[in-house]
């Protein structure tokens, strides 16, 4: 009935705050938190925090941040940042071009949860979609540049061209530490490429495009080359690539994907390594990223590659089926050994780029590609006829005129016309065309140019390309939108996201990637932004960096913040950076040692060396702590070369570690600095910060903590926030001045921003929560980790806990007992979740043999009682096999997963029923998730590896 | 490699339309089409065309429609039209109110192909998530009216309260003709109203609110009463209720569902029947619709409702299943006998309202209530200090300021802060306050209003609401934004929709629904648009509605077209009414024989009913035509009296009839006029017209030819297209002059251009395809049709043919001798088609015991073979059971379709194998689709009708 009391405006406010956001992206509801703190014996959220976080450490202060807004009023704001960004037409080039998403891809991949909120395959039984669809990318990559194969993508073009420069170093014998340098490279990558040479005493050289000596005697160990060149010449690679492999070097291409459907691929001429960028297939320009770089070599070098690699294995009855092959071999497993610290990839961007092949076939890539030259070629015969010469007769997509004096007038009537160009030089201005330029357009431009658009014959003849690509099926497969939109739904339809059941991976953060946070990044104004175009067209994002990277500052705790790693990882690189440079200029620059916990995530050693640093482990003690004396012991024997520490904090053990302040200090007293990894910043917002724990710089994973979804795995952001001291010491960019600090080390990534187009989500959840709703996310975090630890400990021990018997926001279940109880690995019970409906927990890290268990806030009551509902039956079933109810070697453990065929098989031979091994509890019966394949047969992939994608059939017969 | 041919602009053009949008529409390619040509013996598509389509009716000059645009383009185009509309802040009410679309809601349903493409739910067993949603809405609505059951929705308020007034004829024992209408209904209901009554010789007698003695003295047989009245006033109906029922008159209340949250309900006051607009349930205003309208009455009345109604039955495994009840009932079954053409619901908006209802709840519903009703309180305060009397002292959101002279002025400070306001009268403005209203809006409209905002006690006690509501879990358990997006995930997943597979229904057109086609109907400057927004806010859609709506006629061949109706049939009745005028203004009013072909569908006889025709049936020959013969003879018997001939064309047999233009010329000759039915309009486009064979008026199914999508059973739009002679005659609408001619006949709809928010559709399709992707789509459509038939003519005999032997865009196969052969139904067909992942065909029509199937164009030839496939494996089944192979009762036909927990029991008694239930051939086993339930009883369902959802369990147990 009619509530009669309110009757003011602040009333009308207070109902629409019962609406808040924050109640519909924390999962449990009052009900649900109240029961669940009952069964943790806590009167309420306060005294469970009070219970877990030091009180050493905790924040009286709530966050000084704006209230929270709703889902409508988040859009409205968005809207108002669009709309100060101005979507002009941008044919700057430099690796960035316009491209059409098509929309049944837009909608039905970058816009479907059951696409953007899948993890990281590694569970590749419930992930065979999104691995199919990384296999496509492969396969067209591979093919594209002439290489033998292709990995699943990396973060960029720059960082992929350094990628492939170190690659170069660890497979060199010569002992030299040059890296030739094409000058037509695209500036921010060589300025990538220097920014990682620095701290390992590598040098660059630049030698002039075509100058095949020049590269000889450089004695290098990489070259690096771009084709077409920055400024869109065209040539012959095969000398300089010849030079380079006499004097001993790899030689790496940077080329553009698009142009490989009509010329002639690098591989054909010799290259070692070929990377660039897939944007321009269908992936928005998005203001520089994100996007997916690829990554292609020779057969030969592949177990030196890094980043991730589809390939082709059977399943335990036979079938082929997907997964990621040599993944011993990742970087970050590797730790300080590893010559990369790359554990991630652009999944979500390398999918579409896939699809976008899928769609246009080569036929149609080519047909794109003819397009766009013939566009080029009409500018060309515009500007002769202008009497303007054009600086290089042999090019793909992008014209250089030497406009000389007239350039300015140039420049600003294209821009009154609506164009952004490229002034490469004071009289050279660069128009790059691109799939979107329409008939009108061309007309428009040549008018600005000054003559009519006619084009001569083709340049290109001489480098045409001879050779097919993309022949496999599925580049023929699907030209209709129904034919399209059912191959994508049966991809999606394979995988399990958070669409489908909770992903409970500890240090992962599968929270909620809400809808209201999603949607702006797929607007225009957002979207159809060139990372170069102009500072004035670009206001609205540069305001939503600025308001976000102050919103982070405050939440850490710190003075200053940059947005330019795209991943953890790189934000851990770019971070010890900063401490090195901070060294450097106050003359420390021989301190050298790392200091690196036992537990620490793999990248953080690998990070370290990749920033010159020597790493040395601390131990830990029993409880998982950081073993103080081991730490004194380390300071002592490194006294007066301490760079940095590294932690984690929570730990990675899973626990607020309550003598975190004292650890820094120490660290602090021997000179050193200290970086926090932020990996599990979500048990921290609100309650702590990265400052009050005593550290002086940390990254962030957008990814996780603050809402950018997983993509399958990737996109990912990793900025660093960092005290004020090193705040002179952050990444900029050369062609980006407001990008960073002028006293910055140049640019780790190769767009200023990052991956700025995917800002609006962190920015949108952090607005909508507010303060009171970031710190009751946290805090109710906490609480569901706690809960699942009181639900699971009767039934498996927990590995760790803090000073009052409480997890942080991940708990560790100890599985090590039943391989000697039942011959039961944690493999086993992580393939057999799947059968329950649930993707696995992180497995056997940080420590082998065990589950890390993160629910995050987002997930109900219900779903963490199903889950658990299913890990405790799973329990019963290790006893069954432990008590001989349940054979050893066949059990629904063992044989896990399940998938409908054999279940219904008309022969069943196993010692338990098919209702078992199917529909183990209720609620699986009530929505089933079904495996596609059986268990994924890792060791038969690795020595049979196979990374494209003939015909699976062929795989299936090769199994036989 | 490069090509060097093309040189100039207009190769570039010739370069892009190689990509044109139609080769993406069409399924079949270049390699598909010349296969079926050749199975088909044809030369070409022409040739096809030649031998199919009568030489007399066929088009040689291509449709005069500019040339194609790509996807950009049309997008670009669109979004022109809508920057010409304005979003301001409309708080007109009338039925119509700002609304937030949860996020999670807008992009999993309203923007998901799982929920938009789904056709009707007539095959319950596929369709068991949108039946779920479905009896959401249903429950919801009843329980709000208070009244014991709702249908799955109707058209619009209007049209549902014309329902009423129907129904209440029907039951009405009196002799009455007199519809008693309060004088506060909404103006458009009441036109809606007497556009029903004047062919039925009903009359309108307006009462003054509250005037319970008015009502018993006009001696009505239905009462229409809204709730609150249209400026706002909420008063106690139960004395004009009683006063209906003494004059042994239905009441019918149209009421607002959000109203109803906090008010006593109508159904407790003693209504009989409730209506009303389900639109402020989060459904866009979208200028008018779609949106889902509710009708809820008493159980005693159930059997004489109009429109879909989801129930609560059980499958043959005795599990609970829902599905569409009371089918037997549907009016358009009952042909000339029924009192309504209702034959569709607005399904996708219905499942969007019961979804709004599941998100927030009844505490979350009455909260948003209770806002509201205090931001109207609020204003109302604002008023009175302004020194201005509010016209109604009880409200619930609408308050009617009298504000006398200073009216105008009132309006335009309120269009100046951005609001439109509703001038009610000369001194009188009503302000419809709704969801969206935040707390500065309430300031700045204080400040317009020229007082202080503040509220007294909220006026509505004596009328609370004491009742629950919503009490079932459904509506109590998701809550956050997780368990929500999983329910909606989980009930997709049951259902299959064209993103898994043809829908081959004949007469159904499930053609592609392309994304970019879809991608505009939630911009906001479409959405947010109230339908009686100033003309001068609306310029952009009534340039979109004009250009449609000469597209349509350039198509047709016609001269006007009416956007109004909002489905086939409601286009049907337009049509009549128009040739009903049409003689009328001749004086030839005398007129009332509609002659309609045995083989029409269903609502051709109940149009023509409720036009007030006499329907006179014409026999069909043994070839499926006309008998030419029966309808000289009906001419002749009737002469002098024949008002009209409806006919559908091609044929609902599938075929060309050659003799059409004959037809038509001898209707004319007998002074009557032809109405055709457009649902095969789709065979039509490009080849011939509605005009050119011979026809005066026609309607179109927008939401079949013109790609607008089947949402699951609705929205539809079904435009009506006319000659010259009949364009004075179509509808109109008294609030919106421009939205027929003066000389119309009032409103069939609510809305004055109908669902108009989506009209993009239809729009960005006609120009995309452009006329030559529109005249190929037709000769697919054949060529597809044509091939289907081809290959199951050795298996299934083809029932009717043209000339030629051949078929138009449909075929009908006979299934009638499997009976006597096999004991097998045209339904185990239909079933066990689900177990191969195919929607069945149409079910026995128009001729029972045989399907008839219609791919359209947009399905490839891996896809009808793999339908053909399907069809011939379940022949070979079939002819199992004839030759004794397979049991006459236990086999895969009568026991189809299988769920999955039946075909991995542990038990399988069937005499044959559980992979032949489960995977009959080898393209189900690559991408699987499972019923989630058995088949339906229909029976029992009937019998125990349960069409509101209290946990399913209740039902399994009943079942037992």
């Amino acid at each position: 009935m009619p509530d009669t009391a309110p009757q003011t405006i602040d009333d009308f406010t207070a109902l629409l705050a019962e609406e808040r956001f924050a109640l519909r992206h924390i999962g449990p509801g009052p009900a649900e938190r109240a029961a669940m703190l009952r069964a943790l014996g806590a009167a309420d959220l306060d005294a469970l925090i009070a219970r877990t976080v030091p009180e050493t450490i905790r924040s009286a202060a709530p966050l000084d941040l704006p209230a929270a807004l709703t889902e409508g009023e988040i859009l409205d704001d968005l809207r108002r940042y669009a709309a100060d960004n101005e979507v002009k037409r941008s044919l700057i080039g430099l690796g960035y071009h316009g491209t059409v998403t098509p929309p049944v891809i837009l909608r039905n991949v970058l816009e479907n949860p059951g696409w953007y909120t899948a993890y990281t395959p590694y569970q590749a039984e419930i992930a065979q979609g999104r691995l199919e669809a990384l296999l496509n990318f492969q396969t067209m990559m591979a093919e594209l540049a002439g290489l033998d194969l292709a990995n699943a993508s990396l973060l960029d073009e720059g960082t992929a061209a350094a990628e492939g420069v170190s690659l170069a170093h660890a497979v060199h014998k010569g002992g030299s530490t040059v890296i030739a340098v094409a000058a037509d490279l695209h500036p921010q990558s060589r300025a990538v490429i220097a920014t990682r040479a620095a701290p390992l005493g590598w040098t660059l050289e630049d030698v002039a495009p075509g100058d095949a000596g020049a590269i000889e005697q450089a004695k290098p160990f990489a070259v690096v080359l771009q084709y077409p060149g920055t400024t869109g010449a065209v040539r012959d690679l095969s000398d300089e690539i010849a030079a380079a492999h006499r004097a001993g070097a790899l030689a790496i291409v940077a080329a553009d994907p698009l142009a490989l459907t009509l010329l002639r691929p690098p591989g054909e001429m010799g290259a070692d390594i070929v990377v660039g960028s897939a944007q321009r297939f269908g992936v928005p320009m998005g203001f520089g990223g994100p996007h997916a770089a690829y990554f292609a070599t020779r057969d030969s070098l592949k177990r030196h590659m890094a980043g991730r690699l589809v390939g082709v294995s059977v399943d335990a009855a036979g079938s082929p089926a997907l997964r990621l092959a040599l993944q011993t071999r990742e970087q970050h497993i590797r730790r300080e050994k590893a010559t990369s610290n790359i554990c991630t990839a652009q999944v979500l961007l390398a999918v579409i780029a896939g699809f976008y092949g899928v769609w246009h076939g080569p036929e149609g890539l080519a047909r794109i590609a003819r397009r766009v030259h013939l566009a080029a070629r009409l500018l060309a015969g515009a500007a002769r006829a202008a009497g303007l010469s054009i600086r290089h007769d042999v090019f793909f997509d992008t014209i250089a005129i030497e406009a000389g004096a007239g350039a300015d007038s140039l420049m600003q009537r294209a821009l009154g016309a609506g164009f952004n160009l490229r002034r490469v030089d004071d009289g050279c201005v660069a128009i790059a065309l691109d799939e979107t330029v329409t008939a009108a357009e061309i007309a428009t431009l040549a008018g600005v140019i000054g003559g009519a658009a006619d084009a001569a014959a083709s340049p290109l003849d001489a480098l045409g390309r001879q050779s097919a690509f993309m022949v496999e099926p599925v580049f023929h497969a699907h030209r209709s939108e129904h034919a399209m939109l059912r191959y994508l739904k049966q991809l999606e339809d394979k995988d399990v996201a958070l669409n489908r059941s909770m992903i409970p991976l500890g240090s992962c953060t599968m929270k909620l990637n809400a809808t209201a946070e999603m949607i702006p990044i797929t607007w225009r104004a957002f979207a159809d932004i060139h990372p170069f175009a102009p500072m004035e067209q670009t206001r609205g994002y540069r305001a939503l960096i600025t308001r976000l990277s102050e919103d982070l500052a405050r939440i850490t705790g710190f003075a200053a913040v940059s947005l330019q790693p795209n991943s953890g990882a790189q934000g851990e690189y770019a971070g010890l950076l900063a401490i090195r440079a901070f060294h450097a200029a106050r003359e420390e620059g021989h301190r050298d040692i790392c200091l690196i916990p036992s537990s620490a995530h793999g990248t953080n050693p690998a990070s370290a060396t990749m920033a010159g640093y020597r790493v040395v482990v601390i131990g830990c003690d029993r409880a998982g702590n950081i073993d103080l004396a081991d730490l004194e012991a380390k300071i002592a024997a490194h006294a007066g070369k301490i760079a940095a520490l590294m932690i984690t904090y929570p730990s990675t053990h899973g626990v607020f570690e309550a003598s975190v302040r004292d650890i820094c200090a120490r660290v602090h007293a021997a000179g050193g600095q200290v970086y926090m990894d932020g990996a599990n910043m979500n048990a921290q917002v609100g309650l702590t910060s990265p400052a009050a724990i005593g550290a002086d710089v940390c990254h962030l994973n957008l990814h996780k903590t603050f809402c950018i979804p997983h993509g399958g795995g990737g996109p990912g952001v990793g900025p660093i926030a960092v005290a004020a001291h090193l705040a002179p010491h952050l990444p900029n960019h050369p062609l980006r001045p407001d990008a960073g600090p002028s006293t910055g080390y140049g640019p780790v990534s190769a767009a200023p921003f990052g991956s700025a187009s995917i800002l609006p989500i962190p920015y949108a959840y952090i607005r909508m929560m507010g303060p009171d709703g970031l710190r009751e996310a946290t805090a109710v975090a906490i609480l569901n980790a706690n809960y699942i630890a009181h639900r699971l400990a009767p039934h498996y021990p927990i590995l760790y806990t803090g000073a009052n018997g409480m997890v942080a926001h991940e708990c560790i279940i100890d599985c090590r007992h039943f391989q000697a109880e039942a011959g039961i690995l944690v493999e086993d019970i992580a393939k057999r979740l799947q059968d329950y409906g649930f993707h696995a927990p992180t497995m056997s890290w940080p420590v082998p043999g065990t589950l890390m268990i993160e629910p995050t806030e987002s997930e109900t009551k219900a779903e963490l009682d199903r889950f658990c509902d299913a890990m405790i039956a799973i329990r019963g079933e290790i006893a069954d096999v432990a008590a001989g109810a349940l054979d050893r070697v066949d059990n629904p453990l063992k044989n896990a997963p399940h998938t409908a065929a054999e279940v219904m098989a008309a022969t069943w031979t196993h010692g338990y029923g098919r209702d078992r091994a199917a529909f183990p509890l209720p609620h699986v019966r009530a929505a089933k998730y079904w495996p596609p394949v059986k268990r994924v047969d890792n060791v038969y992939g690795d020595r049979n590896l196979v990374c494209s994608c003939a015909p699976l059939s062929a795989y299936a017969e090769a199994a036989d």
